[in-house]
């Protein structure tokens, strides 16, 4: 796909100016990676910075889309302009997320102020990560002040994405294996705020309480906000008040504290290396001919040591 | 600490030869982040490639210590040369598990084919993970047949430590909170060998049915090999054979399909990118003076976008 000068200043234009179509279009250049990116992120910058991103994260079948789409109907009462982007590490085509994203469309499909989008991306130049903040940006700059971004499911690339949010939230249901839903990878260390859905179920109560046993032995630095467990019956629009309520919360701590400003810092500098480092990957040579598996090949045999490979990535030879 | 160059071909001379003495102060360096370290990663490569290194994980107090020491005992018996390194990310100075040394070196004090050491690293060049193959590369240089990696915990760090193995042995052990332990992040994605120790006590057999459910449930990706759940008990030298046995099993297995190397290759890819990459960190400046950090914050303030911050990493202007 080549895109001209006139037809990205167009898309560009049009995403700033708010326009949804505009901004699938963006989102799907970002899927496929698309060699005008830079120009277009170049043009975006300025408009970006002001997004409220919150992300959802937790095993399949807790809810998390049941619950993006009561959160979207809690922030449009507020006149929010609300954007949910879906992000699937697995799949190429993303297609049982589309699937979920026309049958939760309907709700919001005439509401101008409501864009849902998922994404699944591919040989994106720094990861899946940085396509998701770049996914964002574009939202960003189209205006809207809350995004959601969720996860598939709760694998470390989806951890990464989780990572990339301004205000984490986890979510877990009752009777779905109980604590092995949590053994997953590293979700106790990355929630903000953790969620109790279905939570007029059997064992709502003893998951909250195994939560905070679980949330007091995770690893999670030192820190003053204690999470907190919300309990909601998503479908039935229960307690996303207090989970909304929450997440202000969370997000005011995060203002004040200057931790919000620290992690989109520590947010950046992840994207900027981890875009560095495929571009070093990309175009590597050694001698005009090896590659970077050649070099490691080359260390794994003791024929080099790896000093002298990162020299070589580094300085070109 | 300078070094000069007859000072440095001195220890190299020595680790060669064997010397635990030489291989200590090698690892010191190593943990220091000695400026000679490339110049000597250099003159070791050549000897490196032989040494088959078993990782040993899992939370505190299941018994990765007496494991291991069992381990030794059992490898001795075969007559192989064994290390153990204990990798402490969380402490510069490694006191809690140089006290455990003391008291496992007195088994193997006056045994000239056991070295077990300590190591805890800050400021190394490409992190905890590249410090910690630096010391499996001295081990391999000093001729030694397996090397244990013990981790002290399961954090992030940990599992990356773990990771730079050949065979990884995640530990458990019954009343411990069940579960909870195994809630760590990524323990059970990363487990080739699953140990249940202390298995003389109450809940052994459920622990190990749980596990079999976890690692069912897990997201291990494709491959052949059934990590095996072995019990032990490890004071008692209990199950060590068996536990052995599997190592062996694994290990052979690994090299008939040529994952061994797949996973070498791998380590020591990202060994070379982290080293690159922190040299870029350390190196590069944007007109003399800015910072990675000052670019990440341009791009999080939209001054920047990510590519041209990439470029300004990569090409340094």
């Amino acid at each position: 796909m080549s895109l001209d000068r006139d037809e990205i200043g167009e898309v560009v234009a049009a995403v700033r100016s708010g326009s949804p179509r505009a901004l699938g279009r963006l989102i799907s250049w970002i899927e496929n990676a698309s060699p005008a990116l830079p120009m277009i992120m170049k043009k975006l910058a300025p408009d970006t910075g002001r997004a409220h991103v919150v992300g959802l994260t937790g095993a399949p079948g807790v809810g998390k889309s049941t619950t993006a789409t009561a959160l979207v109907r809690a922030l449009r009462a507020r006149d929010e302009r609300v954007g949910v982007l879906a992000v699937d590490p697995s799949s190429p085509f993303s297609g049982g997320a589309l699937l979920g994203d026309r049958v939760r469309m309907q709700e919001h499909a005439l509401d101008p102020d409501v864009y849902i989008r998922s994404m699944a991306t591919r040989g994106h130049l720094g990861g899946l990560a940085a396509a998701t903040s770049q996914a964002l940006r574009a939202f960003d700059a189209g205006g809207f002040d809350t995004v959601i971004v969720e996860t598939v499911g709760v694998g470390q690339s989806e951890l990464e994405v989780a990572r990339t949010a301004d205000t984490v939230l986890v979510l877990l249901a009752p009777g779905m294996g109980d604590g092995i839903q949590a053994a997953k990878a590293g979700i106790l260390e990355i929630g903000d705020i953790f969620v109790v859905n279905k939570s007029d179920r059997d064992g709502a109560q003893a998951l909250v309480r195994e939560i905070r046993t679980m949330i007091a032995l995770a690893d999670r630095g030192p820190e003053d906000w204690k999470p907190p467990i919300v309990s909601t019956v998503a479908y039935r629009h229960r307690g996303i008040d207090d989970l909304l309520a929450a997440v202000d919360r969370f997000h005011a701590s995060q203002l004040a504290t200057g931790r919000a400003e620290e992690r989109r810092v520590a947010r950046a500098r992840r994207e900027v290396e981890s875009i560095a480092l495929a571009k070093l990957r990309a175009t590597f040579r050694l001698n005009g001919q090896a590659s970077l598996d050649d070099l490691a090949e080359a260390v794994s045999r003791g024929e080099l040591d790896p000093y002298a490979a990162a020299d070589l990535v580094v300085v070109g030879r």
